[in-house]
């Protein structure tokens, strides 16, 4: 999603010039190629899918749409085994129209789980409810903290739920530390991800995450949490910006790298 | 702040019109106006003051700028006796240029109370540490939730300083109903706010404040919160939106009020 202005062979092709050896892919570019031939094409070029983004909105009152919902989840699924990925990233969903009440929000989505995790598990693939800013808990995430994502992740077995940990979404909560730690200790980080935080925010506040070390962020601090929690899977740069998806995808790409060897692992 | 477009004459006769009988005050019309000559317009109506905003922006690491920002909190304090309201609304500040450290910056604000404190405290003010929305913590305001506030306000006397709930500020946050009961227990809910989550946010995300009623926000449930902690003070309505502020100024005061009545005491 940070280069989305690539396809997804210019975006393979950018990968193996720049020697990244994974990518994590979104599920409507890999539709839109195809899900078998976005399957061969990353196989073929060595390339390991770290996550597939993302499955989730599982919020719904009306049983019609929380059937439609569950469906299409159950289709990420099947989705993210095709690409050779092990986890689907869950963006939980906000609060139903004319609704006020988050709890509630919350445990549907515990009740949505319960159908999606043991299949998921069937098809070799863990879930992984990532919190969202709390900017979005009404109209995309009603799950806002790395405390409350546990809270849920924590009625399943690890190897079917965990959570996605997303500098972006948690750098201003001063619990998140010790919850990067509750999550790490039972084996529940199942991706990082680094965005920074950058203002003003965008009208509408989806596409304004900041290039790494453009922002208020500090990456390594994040980095050590998730690495003293013991985690030691992928790094996500997930990027949402208007700024840069007017670019060279390529270059954003080279960028990109530079300032992740800078400000992450660095 | 709701009904800005009103100059403090128009907003005290609206205030009377209405049988309002108490208003939350902002420091720059005042100063505008003239604070003697504010003071007496006030007085003279029967107006209460409830509370005055804003102080705080205590983060600066630059001993000059620091310096400057307690000199204007110490005026603000004056500001504050001079209305005749007991309550300072502060709001903490951000990150200085260039730092990534809100730990540090929060225990800035903390030495800068410890100036700031005793001599409200002599003037007859009350500090209220105002929490802000998570999406204010790198520009704005580095205290993003009522623990952290809290935090904060404990290494002081109640009576010297305490916190200001605001729904809009906090009602994403699971742990709040809490953290409400400790602030009621130990006296330090020194102002309740309300204001509706509306959606999509601004560019800047500071002006989308929503009318009650129109967001996501049970106020019904939050006054209970404070209720239930023991708070009998005021509750304030602080709206910061556009739309609100292009119209007839009496008019959104009316409508306030309806819907006041309507969604939170009602």
């Amino acid at each position: 999603m940070t280069v989305k202005q690539l396809s997804l062979p210019e975006l393979i092709a950018a990968c193996n010039e720049l020697a990244i050896a994974q990518v994590g892919l979104w599920r409507e570019p890999v539709q839109e190629y195809g899900l078998q031939a976005a399957a061969k094409l990353v196989r073929d070029a060595g390339l390991t899918v770290t996550t597939l983004c993302r499955g989730g909105f599982l919020t719904a009152i009306d049983p019609e749409k929380r059937a439609k919902a569950l469906d299409d989840n159950f289709r990420a699924v099947d989705e993210a085994a095709a690409l050779g990925t092990d986890t689907l990233v869950l963006v939980s969903g906000g609060l139903p129209a004319g609704s006020r009440d988050l709890h509630a929000a919350r445990e549907r989505i515990a009740d949505a789980l319960a159908e999606l995790a043991p299949y998921a598990e069937d098809q070799g693939v863990r879930l992984a409810i990532e919190p969202l800013h709390p900017m979005y808990a009404a109209d995309r995430c009603v799950v806002s903290t790395l405390a409350q994502a546990l809270d849920l992740a924590e009625r399943f077995p690890a190897h079917q739920v965990g959570v996605a940990v997303d500098t972006y979404h948690i750098w201003w909560d001063d619990q998140a530390p010790a919850q990067i730690i509750r999550a790490g200790t039972s084996g529940r980080i199942h991706t990082f991800q680094v965005a920074d935080w950058t203002t003003p925010l965008p009208r509408g506040v989806l596409t304004g995450r900041g290039q790494i070390g453009d922002g208020a962020i500090n990456m390594h601090e994040w980095l050590g949490y998730v690495e003293r929690a013991g985690y030691t899977g992928s790094i996500e740069v997930e990027l949402f910006n208007e700024g840069l998806w007017a670019q060279d995808g390529r270059e954003v790409l080279a960028e990109t790298v530079e300032r992740f060897v800078t400000h992450v692992t660095g």
